[in-house]
């Protein structure tokens, strides 16, 4: 572990308010391999500049701050009633300090600020009252990879503090053939103290992350803030109808095998499916977070004149519940079948991505519930569909979420958008949060 | 007119039998600008040495030969009887000598070469018997422009001679930046020969093409033979269905807005309304020839974990009745707009391309019916849903067209297939229906 603090820069305040925290993300939004929009990758030099910038801020409220093995960022506060002690129990709040290319800056970044802010106010809160209640210490964890932007693979930092970091990606090279070996070399790392990140050997008793909701959820709630009830598991495949191509002018109706209206019926399928689930139409079906998305079609010839003879499409598949989620599958993958069949059409696909879902913890959901409630908001609970740190983290230790509105519910964009209020909001809900999870601590 | 003869090879033989026109074919197939596949495109050395060639059995048969000003390559044989008199009413067979990139050797080819069989057939047939029954001259084009390949303007042989030419095209370029005007002046000709190519003051009393259907109905009808009743006519619409993009695991069901769905549904509308006209299920459209494909399909982004916010669709629709075809392109038009307005999206078209039907000729529609039930088949109508050179010159004379079935209606690729049986067949009838006109012609 080196220290980030000899990198960072001089004169800056501890983030405080909901202001402090916004005006961080846009220091950290200035902070990008691209003139034109934010993109901050694993094991660059924006990478550690982030580190280092965040390490600032650590360092101006009194934190400690380090960085691990795999490039994490950490910091930590401990009440000084426990520093005597050998082994001390510890929360951690965090997400992560990468981005996607032309990225907003609120995604993963706020969280790990509205980390940092909450740990600065423990330690404030601790000078004034001259001692803390919190019977643990809080850490924070900006991760250096989540977006798995510049090796293809996602949620390394992550899974390097779950002790799941896998020497095979290694070699894993990108777009400039730069292994992730030699980028972990490179930025003073190596596959072995990338492994040694692990917190196996003596894990948290609880991760919490603040993330924006990057959808449409809370917005169309009205509301500021949803505890997460788990991460949707996804799975992806690549499906192909194949018919036959022919003239547009000259084939009657009756003799085509149209891959683009075979395509047609199943998309409508699909869509059918999952709103039905959704709207809680499907008996069968309890776990409604189901969404299924047919996101990529490809016609070949693809021309005005030729009717297609095939259709490339994408299915993403997603729910909180894995065996509910499969059996939807099964569902259109079989209406799939049939729908080729009755057309004269041959159908098969390939699955490109699975990953079961992520079940929060009990515990940590009535933490976050009375984390809201502090702000004034009536508790809500909703499924995360996109992936977080808290997946793999969720390896370690239970984790917990909070959901933050974001203006229509867009993210990976740079219009990505979040009001202060709802900042401030955050940030309360947060420290009530922790505070609850010491009051159920024993 | 240059004599095309001074290029012709020496020492072939006439073309009499359909084994003849069939190796005839594979002759020309043989002129390409590539080694991979046939390509003859407009005003090139291949369409010169294809020329060259059809006028060597031209004058293998003893028929004169000659190129117009707009590079066709012509034929006659003229009846003693009627070489004495001033103006002689002439029947004009023909179809186009060039090609698509990577073509079959039978489209346009084929029919031209039956063309110069049937000439063939009727001098030789007069030299056995000392003299022809026919009233009229029979001449043969080989159009050196159909496809448009070259130019992107199509049948610009055909429209030449019915007195078409635009100067206008004379300044698009090809795709190495020579200009149409600057292709015919290396060609030995010019703007001002390719108008002066029109027959509209001296027409011919007909029009007669053989041509393979490119489409699946005589094949699937189990008939060598068929007669056009007429060519549809196409318009053509570029598409585009705008919803909204999202997160595909964040956004619930009830709130998309998904481009692909929307374009799904109006897909399979597009489908069901040429499918029920077509079977007769629709009373208020009589012409069952109408034909509607979605042959293009591309979304924005086009992302498996992202809900589609555009897509862009083409139209294809297509009838022998023009005005019913209208009344169909707007009831899709309508549908799509309901579809979008159902779904919280916008819907914008724009035509890209219209072309009115074109009707066969009656009188030489039963002249052909008869030449068909001389082979021993029952005659069978059908409409052409694919354009070809007889409607540039259904603006210069009546037109007829047989159609000779091909292999699963494959046209356009190098699978292009026809049956010698048929091709005789085909030749028998060409030759029966000349003398059918002949019969009727006072």
């Amino acid at each position: 572990m080196s220290d980030a603090g000899s990198m960072r820069p001089d004169a800056i305040a501890p983030l405080e308010t909901a202001a402090d925290v916004l005006a961080a993300c846009d220091t950290l939004a200035a902070i990008s391999r691209s003139d034109s929009g934010i993109d901050r990758r694993y094991l660059t030099p924006e990478h550690a500049a982030a580190n280092a910038t965040t390490a600032g801020w650590l360092k101006a409220a009194g934190l400690q701050s380090w960085q691990d093995g795999a490039g994490n960022l950490w910091g930590r506060w401990c009440p000084e009633t426990l520093s005597s002690e050998r082994e001390v129990p510890r929360l951690v709040i965090g997400s992560h300090l990468d981005s996607v290319p032309d990225a907003g800056r609120y995604d993963g970044i706020l969280g790990v600020l509205l980390g940092v802010a909450a740990l600065t106010h423990f330690r404030q809160r601790a000078e004034e009252s001259g001692g803390s209640r919190l019977p643990f210490a809080l850490e924070v964890v900006g991760f250096g990879d989540e977006e798995g932007t510049r090796f293809g693979a996602t949620l390394l930092g992550s899974h390097a503090i779950a002790g799941r970091w896998q020497p095979g990606w290694e070699i894993v090279e990108d777009e400039d053939g730069i292994s992730l070996g030699d980028a972990l070399e490179r930025f003073g790392l190596s596959g072995q103290t990338a492994a040694r990140a692990s917190l196996q050997e003596n894990p948290p008793l609880g991760y919490l992350e603040v993330h924006i909701e990057q959808g449409p959820v809370l917005e169309a709630e009205n509301l500021a803030l949803g505890t997460v009830t788990g991460i949707a598991g996804a799975r992806r495949f690549a499906v192909n109808f194949v018919g036959q191509a022919g003239h547009a002018g000259t084939t009657p109706m009756a003799l085509r095998q149209d891959a683009l209206c075979a395509a047609a019926e199943w998309t409508l399928a699909v869509e059918a499916l999952a709103r039905d689930v959704q709207a809680g139409r499907r008996a069968d079906m309890a776990d409604h977070s189901l969404v299924a998305t047919v996101g990529c079609c490809e016609l070949r010839p693809g021309a005005v004149n030729v009717i297609p003879g095939g259709a490339a499409l994408s299915l993403d598949i997603r729910a909180l519940d894995d065996a509910q989620r499969d059996r939807a599958l099964d569902e259109l993958l079989n209406e799939a079948h049939r729908i080729a069949a009755r057309r004269g059409l041959t159908f098969h696909c390939e699955q490109t991505h699975a990953a079961d879902a992520v079940a929060c913890d009990e515990g940590l959901m009535q933490a976050v519930d009375a984390g809201i409630a502090v702000t004034g908001q009536t508790p809500f609970r909703l499924p995360s569909g996109a992936g977080h740190d808290a997946m793999a983290v969720s390896h370690l230790c239970p984790v917990g979420m909070l959901f933050l509105r974001c203006e229509r519910g867009i993210s990976h964009h740079p219009l990505e958008a979040v009001t202060e209020d709802d900042v401030a909001k955050a940030l309360a809900a947060l420290i009530a949060s922790i505070e609850a999870v010491a009051a159920k601590y024993v």
